[in-house]
């Protein structure tokens, strides 16, 4: 038996991570560029990124936060002020020591020696310190806080393995920072961005995730508590989709942020910090793109309908085309998600295969082909991403348009019910050290293999199991579960190690 | 006499510049950062930034540009690909040059030597060249032309004297880079995004412009021409407000951006580059704000309408907060430039003058003041923040709504006629040297003084005229205008060589 033949080479089974690098070149996502470590977003992994922007921005303002901007550089001195911090972040800087270019004696471009900062400067791995100096000015009194600021910025961790939109050395990514009176409110802020997270992923990105709190060992640098939302994707490994902080009051010390309270004391303020990347396409394409390349849910997708027109013969094209953009013009006034369905005529004069495999493998979520026999029946074919690439079905114009707000928001769902059944297929609770090892090892060494999911498994808090989990299996704790399905408070023993448990946890390899 | 006290102080006649910061200040748009050059963009400001943003990407879309997004950093010698570009950036390039720190023997963080790049990183000052190395692989045949592609990013260029918006190290911009198969093609795109800004920044900003070409010593590095748009503000210097560049096939030979031609020849391709920043939002702080502080155009404000609730009496509070909310429904509802109209009730508890006074000095087009005897007669009271501080208007609710988004259009197209009047005013011709040298002398030398303007003057060509003219007076040639209003390609004598001259040039002294 030979496999139907699939439009990415290799496959997912095949091999998972060059499938990957292969979909996301074939659906003009992003690319390698010749920095090491940095990618170029093209336009269309662009219009994934602004959809996600306007889409989190929008929830961040109604929930009354404001955007600003702060520098991009952070004096070293600073990043020093949080100990953990620092150490957490050292490994991964890009240090600007020089601030002019001359020429040597040989006529070569250098750093001007007579140009070295007195202090090095950290290109902004996240903005914490930088951001907390800033707030320790604008925060005097109880009456100026809270105070609620998110960024939308590049950052750079320096990256030695790097992967598209996965990990990469300069990223983009939105951060928020918020200050608090007290410590209960800090705690609120931070519970309900990581809902919004989780909302947000969830009814744009199509993406399940569990979410929860992270482990000490897994702490954002510098935090008190590190909460998580994490997305299960197609080789069944974890990615961390968004994280929020509760930072005590630990940066506001290192910051000196402090206010005169409703008693009139001086009191350092409590803050939070929480972000999402970029990667969160990558998160988008291992969870949704299938073997014949990417599947885009209708809410993110930079376009959600293409028209194909069919045209075999010249004195076809014109009233071929005008019947396209009429169509175009037609569906432009639909509205799906309270914002107009966007739709684009690829007109470009290349075979209708061609164009047709081009759109299946950027993953618009519908595809209208247009020929002479249409026009003059009056219909079109209507194909979905989410459904076999060769299915389509034959419909009156005016029935498209009464049902295309629907057909979108049915393959919105269809994407977010197989993605949570697959997730919850590869979640599964494991109660001895050998199946433990069992359900992480591949059975093939020879070739990538698609193994293991999320182990909801009894855990005592030791962080030697961590390790040992780490090096033996490259597994982490992902987070200690809050959703009711996964959640369970059941004492028990240590899957690994046999101490006493009073929680399951979600152990899975990551990204 | 006794002036009149106002909201800033110094005023713009006492102290320019000092004026200048105190309105940023007051109106709370941005400040300096601790890092030397960068600020810090506060929300307020960073509202402006987000309507210029969103204006100006519309544009940019209709006309068929796209965003991506490239690399922060740029290796060395990608820089020295272009000799004339990198000879004009080296002053103020940011340079990495290591990706990791350490610990010292003393127990200090330092840039570790272990880690030291073998090729340093410039942080981008303009992103020409990394783009062209990815242009140059994007670009097989003409079939794959034109390239038309937009980057909403941050750059830095080192900067010795910053002011706030104007003149900072790091700094926010749009760059649009574009490859095309003729120089006529690429010539038409460096025309159509310079018509882009102009309609742009007059439309949206309310500023009137010069546009023109720049002469040679003002060119962009590596650029074959540089057109411009410049604003006058009010201490009557110019400010660049945006350029376009037409770079003939110096960067298409640098970045080795080649393609077959329909004649099946190998030919380098043709490009053009484009920028506008966020020194826009300075230049609308100068053109604009008064001795009370900021003025805001409707279109860029960030709120265009402000509810002053008036609450004397701890009874009023419920009844008039209720009719404030109500109106600002209201008012939410309507339209102003195809655009809901931007409304936010001031609920702080603080007495009425200080509230009021901090929208002003904030810039907000509409403040709308509403008490309980208002309330009972079913009036409000409007100010425009284009008239005097203390005029109010008593209307009808009714009246208000039918009227608000033609009161916006009025003063959206007052603060443009003001600034072009401004402008015209201040745009001399001059026709002898020692004029010239008097139109640019400060009268009173002890102490910052407004003076000059542009002046229309015969230039020959020669560049030792600009060269002396900067050295004695600080000015410098704004363009070769091409409006119709300047325009004057009458042969003459060089204003201050008396060499022979085919046309009048703009000069002023500029930020």
């Amino acid at each position: 038996m030979t496999l139907p033949k699939t439009a990415i080479t290799p496959t997912r089974i095949e091999d998972f991570p060059e499938w990957y690098q292969q979909v996301v070149r074939a659906a003009d996502l992003a690319e390698n560029s010749d920095v090491r470590g940095c990618m170029v977003i093209k336009p269309w992994g662009y219009g994934v990124w602004e959809n996600i922007q306007r889409g989190l921005d929008a929830l961040l303002k109604e929930t009354g936060h404001r955007n600003a901007y702060f520098p991009l550089f952070i004096p070293l001195s600073y990043l020093e002020r949080e100990a953990s911090h620092v150490e957490g972040f050292a490994k991964e800087c890009a240090v600007v020591t020089h601030h002019r270019l001359e020429l040597d004696a040989n006529g070569k471009m250098r750093p001007a020696p007579s140009a070295e900062l007195t202090e090095p400067l950290v290109v902004r791995p996240t903005s914490e310190t930088i951001i907390g100096a800033t707030f320790s000015k604008w925060v005097q009194s109880y009456r100026d806080l809270p105070i609620l600021i998110n960024q939308w910025a590049n950052v750079v961790r320096w990256e030695m393995r790097p992967r598209l939109f996965l990990r990469t050395t300069e990223f983009l990514w939105q951060e928020g920072h918020t200050v608090h009176e007290t410590r209960q409110e800090a705690i609120d802020e931070t519970f309900q961005m990581l809902g919004i997270y989780r909302k947000f992923v969830r009814e744009h990105l199509a993406l399940p995730v569990y979410h929860g709190e992270k482990s000490e060992s897994e702490r954002f640098p510098g935090a008190v508590n590190t909460f998580t939302i994490e997305a299960t994707v197609q080789d069944r490994k974890a990615v961390q989709a968004g994280t929020s902080h509760f930072l005590g009051q630990n940066f506001a010390q290192a910051s000196n942020i402090k206010y005169v309270s409703r008693a009139g004391t001086q009191e350092f303020a409590w803050t939070t910090s929480w972000g999402a990347s970029s990667r969160l396409v990558g998160t988008l394409v291992m969870t949704h793109a299938d073997d014949d390349g990417l599947v885009l849910p209708p809410r993110i997708a930079p376009s959600q309908v293409v028209i194909l027109p069919i045209i075999q013969k010249a004195d076809h094209r014109q009233p071929v085309l005008e019947a396209a953009d009429n169509l175009r013009r037609q569906i432009r006034d639909l509205r799906f998600g309270n914002e107009p369905i966007t739709v684009e005529v690829d007109q470009r004069e290349l075979g209708g295969g061609v164009k047709s495999w081009e759109w299946i493998k950027r993953g618009i979520p519908i595809r209208i082909e247009l020929g002479p026999r249409d026009l003059a029946q009056g219909t079109i074919a209507l194909s979905r991403r989410d459904q076999p690439v060769k299915e389509k079905v034959f419909k009156a114009v005016p029935e498209v348009l009464a049902e295309l707000p629907e057909i979108l928001s049915g393959i919105q769902n269809n994407l977010f019910a197989r993605a949570e059944a697959f997730r919850n297929r590869h979640t599964v609770r494991i109660d001895s050290k050998a199946d433990f090892y069992d359900f992480f090892t591949a059975k093939n060494p020879e070739r990538p293999e698609i193994h293991g999911g999320f182990a909801l498994a009894h855990w005592s808090g030791d962080p030697a199991v961590e390790e040992q989990l780490k090096n033996d299996l490259k597994v982490t704790i992902r987070c200690i579960p809050f959703d009711e399905e996964v959640k369970d408070e059941t004492p028990g023993k240590c899957v690994i190690s046999g101490a006493p448990s009073a929680r399951r946890v979600l152990f899975a390899k990551a990204y």
